[in-house]
């Protein structure tokens, strides 16, 4: 297989085994390894969680290769779309595992997007009280992101991912080959996580994305290789120093993300791709980095350039009809909000960012107006 | 408060902080101290959940005592019922608790019996990722096993259970004053966990519950404090030893209970009760172990007669239009299964059982014939 292996480890804090590190493989050709990898953990009996949109190919190519391995494989599919991280969607899909006759030892095998990863990784958290889940991840923003850390989740009419689990995969098999054909749109979407990478963590990745944005954009497999895998790479370094967001540290990668859940309740799930809401949040953030003085315009414009080089949205007209107080109630009642306070995760630098408490709400407000667009 | 308590000891299995350790609050008069409880561990804001048709007088007092602690308190009613442990109603709850604005520093109390704690503690592992919960069980059967050692779930169509997480509780503080008014058949079917406890741990237990039935029946405090106290200590042994059913010590407890779930899923949940149902279990599994050679006569018959004198059924006409082979797939299907492999915790002696595999069918069929009555 064709592929770099990045290596999360973390402790064997759920009992025995006393080891839940696990593999997260990068390549290309990697689909068709998948029955060899899951054999090799002993893995008898899998049953595949496939976006309906995306069985042909990917589906059917991880499906033919547990096959071939030797595992007996179902498939359930899911409607494409934010709109299956429901508890109704988990509750018919929990069902159908049921009437498979499953064990606790039966893989689920999540491929897709982060739909897919996030209610499969739920599923599997809560079906007979857990059984092993393998993230197979298709798309984007999966592969650089959702499909790795443990963090699965369900949506509420209250907010995104009110209700979830932290569920580590038992591993991350990362096409990269499946990305040459996702839609523009998504592709450029996932793209956002990335760019949150190097203004979190590394000035000297967000070097390099400014430097190929042309390869980039143009998806040359070299250039997607290497941000896959280096993307990859950093998620690990977090989730490896705080699974459970308990440290603050995995905290910072939330960067741009309390805006962006306030933008996507506020505007209806599916309005704007996650990723396009995680730019315009990263724009609000770096804006309120720069009004409290802890970064300058300079840097605020080299994210802003980034964002637009690689097509992402940096102002939107979806908020017209969203007033400043809706948005600050959503942001209120946001999970990572403490005793009800307003805080945010804001740049210093590029490459550093900080958790900061008690902001004022005017400064919130006055974030946003730069992302508005008429 | 007049109570003993007893510390169950887990390591720090899920990241800071280190020590997962919990106190079971078992005594008189315990409903009132869940405030000072609670503010002890810094807590500053609970939601109570309660069965409706506890609120008067349990949930209440523990309301008054959370506020007179200096608490910010809310309180969400179930229907009585295990028909509220599904996901209907769990969803209806978390949307309850994001429109109440909780954070992951608010905790959950449940206040009830089994379906209350096993629903509260589902909703507390997953609104949020996770959030305190503290145990609150006012029925015999939540105080000596279902509120101890963090197993929480709801039931699909398909079984019972056949969802959940395991989310242990900050603390369990057992009143066992809310026992003198327990309907008698309520009281009665918690005493099955108690003799399983007996059959599968403690025979020196055992022959104290067949020295006191008079006692138990009459609900002689000095009796059902003591029966309380070693129950929940039974439960927490084993707890410590094997948090997630993986070294087969905690399977130990699952005695009678495959039987007892196909029984109720056959018949309907809330047929029979859970103790009820438990009770006829290890009827069943007694004779299936006698069957076997691993027990003679008259352990059977000790049990049989434990079981007779405190009121809980040996045999049931619930059974009469359920055929076996529908019982045998419903057992198949369990999450205890095995790659579909019939298996049951059996007895070889008065306090000590084990978990035997592979088990023919007929030889299960036959153990059921002494519970069918007509």
């Amino acid at each position: 297989m064709a592929d770099r292996t990045i290596t999360l480890r973390l402790d064997g804090t759920d009992g025995p085994p006393p080891d839940r590190t696990y593999a997260i493989h990068v390549g290309r050709g990697t689909l068709a390894e998948t029955g060899k990898v899951l054999a090799a953990t002993g893995c008898q009996r899998a049953v595949v969680l496939a976006d309906a949109a995306v069985v042909t190919p990917h589906a059917t190519a991880v499906m033919t290769s547990l096959t071939q391995a030797g595992l007996a494989t179902d498939l359930l599919t899911v409607p494409s779309g934010e709109a299956s991280k429901s508890l109704t969607e988990a509750g018919r899909l929990w069902e159908a595992l049921a009437q498979l006759g499953i064990d606790r030892q039966t893989s689920l095998v999540a491929v897709g997007g982060g739909v897919i990863g996030d209610l499969g990784g739920f599923l599997a958290a809560g079906f007979a009280r857990g059984i092993p889940c393998w993230q197979v991840p298709t798309t984007l923003v999966a592969q650089v992101d959702s499909a790795i850390g443990g963090k699965t989740g369900i949506n509420l009419a209250a907010g995104k991912n009110l209700v979830g689990a932290f569920w580590q995969p038992q591993g991350v098999i990362a096409d990269i080959d499946t990305l040459a054909t996702l839609p523009t749109r998504e592709f450029t979407s996932g793209l956002a996580e990335v760019v949150k990478y190097g203004m979190i963590l590394d000035a000297e990745f967000f070097a390099w994305l400014e430097a190929n944005t042309a390869a980039i954009v143009a998806r040359e497999p070299a250039a997607i290789e290497h941000l896959v895998q280096r993307s990859a790479e950093l998620k690990a370094f977090v989730v490896e120093r705080d699974e459970r967001e308990l440290t603050g540290l995995r905290a910072c990668l939330n960067y741009g993300h309390t805006f962006a859940h306030a933008f996507e309740t506020a505007t209806g799930y599916g309005t704007l791709l996650h990723g396009e809401a995680v730019s315009l949040g990263m724009v609000a953030a770096a804006q309120l980095a720069a009004t409290l003085g802890r970064i300058t315009a300079e840097t605020v414009t080299r994210q802003h350039t980034l964002l637009e080089h690689l097509g992402l949205p940096v102002t939107t007209n979806t908020l017209a009809a969203v007033a400043d107080d809706t948005l600050l109630a959503i942001m209120g009642r946001d999970k990572k909000t403490e005793h009800g306070q307003l805080r945010f995760v804001l740049p210093d630098c590029i490459g550093h960012v900080e958790l900061v408490e008690g902001i004022d709400p005017a400064a919130v407000t006055a974030a946003i107006v730069g992302v508005r667009s008429t």
